[in-house]
């Protein structure tokens, strides 16, 4: 009876160890590969997407499929069959000559977003843009489930089972207060920012002593230099890169906390099903969260900078911050900007909920390409109180949607209501934690997490994991209380604000 | 009627591009992987392999074959479908089963090695040993062409149509001049080693420099450091390893200039049929007589001891050898001793003969396991004139025969022998090759060689690559001759030797 399940789980496992393949590949391109290994790397990879579709797309996976007595098998086994499930529809209802076209709709996409980037001239890329939407809204509709929207068919690629009625509401949620937060803000006079010299090998040794009291194991991975940070890898080889400003040691510093954010994760799914689709993460939101909560809630707050200024003392002996609240005012510095890469913990979101409006309004066929830079500078100066200057820090900044990434932006923004969920559920059942953060003493947090998020792995539905370990269906609340609360403090706002 | 090939080389393409994935991560394995990796590389390589075999086999390519019509294809594609029918008819033609039972039975062989040598008694490794040779004497015979021997089946894995009728006479033409020229030295004192301290820094430095001088491109490879220095990959990234010796510099520089042939190889043949079977090396022995080359026959020449020793004077200014004379002799000091791999240039090759002629009557059946310890220790009195003191030092000290690997060791000599005779070929075509290496001027060099070897590539049967090189078949003549001429001026020997 559990013949057919065998045979699933063992050519699913095949598959895994070929996308680690994959994925150990894509770091090697980013952090080691010389320049010329470029084309090769590419016939490569290409090589093994090819053999990776093969193998999901196999008819022997249809046919276990279907003779599983799936009420016969235990709870994880069951969930292991239905996630199979869900990836084969998916991957098999996908148009003959879709993926293709896509892929040379994307290439050129990219090709066109530089050139209008380059010109300041969004109309460049819009025939272009036009291609991908029309594209993306062919995907979304053939991997639709009867009555599933297509935006909700795109969102389920990063976070199974999120829909735009859901998603919408709890960003829209979000977004008066954060305004009002910022525009509070902005009113006020900025905390100095940390200014000197901070060498690289000073900056890249308290990166790899703070990795670890965040509990990266490093006999189980490693931390390189890459243009853009990030995590690749899962279990015992799970790798982070992190990136070098000697003006700036916060950059590396909390690009390296959130990469360890991560990588923690990764490197806390056990053991016995890495190679299944239980053991996997849950869903980009709740990987962001494990980031963002290490980044934000922890290294940016006013206890963990009792910690942090002695360190950076003893790195930077001529160029730390005088004491934590210097410190503390640093890493909370906010500034209205245009880029979402740069913004701060108050802008970030507001950033993300743009994007998410613009692109799910793309998809539902409210919005045209023609009209969406418009659409862009007219949401951007009623959320952040400033005009657009160029494409560039406009709608022309993101590559996102050029290379038909839609559904993705929003996790973001999940990830950061995620977090702040978490950690007030966090807070609740470790009375000590503030003191515990102020001693770097991280024993407690990864514990919580490990329990409740790191080895359920992907055992549970998201919403379903985030609600079993806050207790509710998470919403935006303790986001803002959270952004009201540091921001109030540190900017000497009343609480109404 | 070009389809069925074109699908072929279509399909080959692709499976050649996994094989070069799997390289990489083989180099990442060694150098980069943090240590709790390791199951998990091994799942990925497992994958990998399982993918690549389903490739070489796939019953299309049979069809395939069968439709082409090679007559009317140009010479570089008939020679691609002869290849491709050669690796298919060898996948295919093993029995079901026998590739999982050579690859227990050699884990078995591995564990039994480590234990014998532990143990220092070669009876501990009899028992899996025989089952392993059983098995590779069944690998033999399902291979062997009609007519071919078991032994020869197995070497053309690693020198195609090399066989023990060509092989064992040309390495018996070495043995006695070897072993009377071991003995010459042995009465003579050793010239002095280097001593002093060489920082590993420098040690790095002068490698770097050194590869480059002998032509390897650093923006289509790298240097890192291995326990065992290895090459990996082709044309745009190809990648070597050193290691460095603090006590000892020329460690980590030969084995660069050493790998840096390899390297050099790889970055040079054809961009076009890099994933071709004519694109690749021509065998073993053709790349090693590269690598053997660089560092032997010009690295360790006296003339090159006139640009080296003054390089060496930059990097370690405290520590270099007097004069290029003393590096020279340095360089070349012989000395009698058990262990293959660190054995000289004059020892080298004894220790390859002695291997070759037990591992060929292993597999002809005309030795049995339990007979091989006293057969290695008569045979290396009888060639090195001293007695094996252990089988650690003896029968027991390399890992090929316990992982199965039969047919490989000769390629070491073949490298040594097709060195000797390229370069012979070279020194004939270049007058003034003393002045170029004094120079440290290789350009000469590397056109001789990407003419006649590294962009024929496989275009070629290995034994008519060399012939079309130096003019005749290969034989060991201009080996003796060589060191001869290197070792008895040093030693101040008389002709005869």
């Amino acid at each position: 009876m559990t013949a057919p399940y065998d045979a699933l789980i063992a050519h699913t496992r095949e598959t895994v160890a070929l996308m680690q393949a994959d994925e150990m590949l894509g770091w090697d391109q980013e952090t080691m590969m010389p320049p010329r290994g470029a084309a090769m790397r590419a016939e490569q990879a290409a090589a093994l997407a090819t053999a990776i579709h093969a193998r999901a797309t196999d008819p022997r996976v249809g046919d276990w499929l279907e003779r599983i007595d799936a009420a016969a098998l235990p709870g994880p086994a069951q969930r292991n069959v239905a996630l199979v499930r869900r990836s084969y529809r998916r991957a098999t209802r996908l148009p003959q000559g879709l993926g293709a076209a896509l892929a040379r709709a994307t290439a050129a996409g990219v090709a066109a977003w530089a050139a209008a980037r380059k010109a300041q001239d969004a109309a460049l890329l819009a025939p272009a843009l036009t291609a991908i939407v029309a594209l993306k809204r062919d995907e979304a509709q053939a991997l639709a489930e009867p009555g599933q929207a297509p935006y909700d068919a795109l969102l389920d690629d990063y976070e199974p089972g999120m829909s735009a009625a859901t998603l919408l509401p709890m960003l829209e949620a979000l977004r008066a207060p954060l305004s009002g937060l910022r525009a509070a803000i902005a009113a006020r006079p900025a905390p100095p920012r940390l200014t000197g010299h901070y060498p690289a090998a000073a900056q890249l040794a308290l990166a790899r002593q703070v990795a670890q009291v965040f509990g990266y194991a490093l006999d189980a991975g490693r931390i390189d230099l890459a243009a853009h940070p990030f995590c690749a890898g899962q279990g015992g080889d799970v790798r982070i890169t992190t990136r070098v400003d000697e003006a700036d040691p916060l950059n590396c510093l909390l690009s390296t906390i959130h990469e360890t954010g991560h990588a923690v994760y990764n490197q806390t799914m056990p053991e016995d099903t890495l190679y299944e689709p239980i053991g996997t993460h849950a869903s980009m939101g709740v990987h962001e969260s494990q980031s963002r909560m290490m980044e934000n809630q922890i290294a940016r707050s006013r206890t963990f900078a009792e910690f942090l200024q002695p360190l950076l003392a003893r790195h930077f002996p001529d160029a730390a911050p005088a004491d934590p609240q210097a410190l503390h005012a640093a890493m909370n510095r906010v500034e209205t900007g245009f880029i979402r890469t740069e913004a701060d913990e108050v802008h970030y979101n507001l950033h993300v909920i743009l994007r998410t409006r613009l692109e799910s309004a793309l998809i539902d066929g409210s919005l045209a390409v023609a009209d969406l830079e418009e659409a862009w500078n007219s949401a951007f100066h009623a959320d952040f109180g400033v005009a657009v200057p160029t494409p560039a820090q406009g709608v022309l900044q993101d590559i996102h949607w050029p290379k038909g990434l839609f559904g993705y932006f929003p996790t973001y923004a999940l990830g950061n209501i995620y977090a702040a969920e978490l950690f007030a559920a966090l807070r609740a059942d470790l009375p000590d934690l503030d003191a515990r953060l102020a001693r770097g003493e991280m024993s407690g947090v990864l514990d919580w997490l490990a329990a409740r998020i790191h080895r359920p792995a992907n055992t549970l539905p998201p919403a379903e994991l985030i609600a079993r370990a806050v207790g509710h269906a998470p919403t935006a609340a303790p986001l803002v209380a959270y952004l009201r609360e540091k921001f109030g403090a540190l900017y000497g706002l009343d609480a109404a604000q």
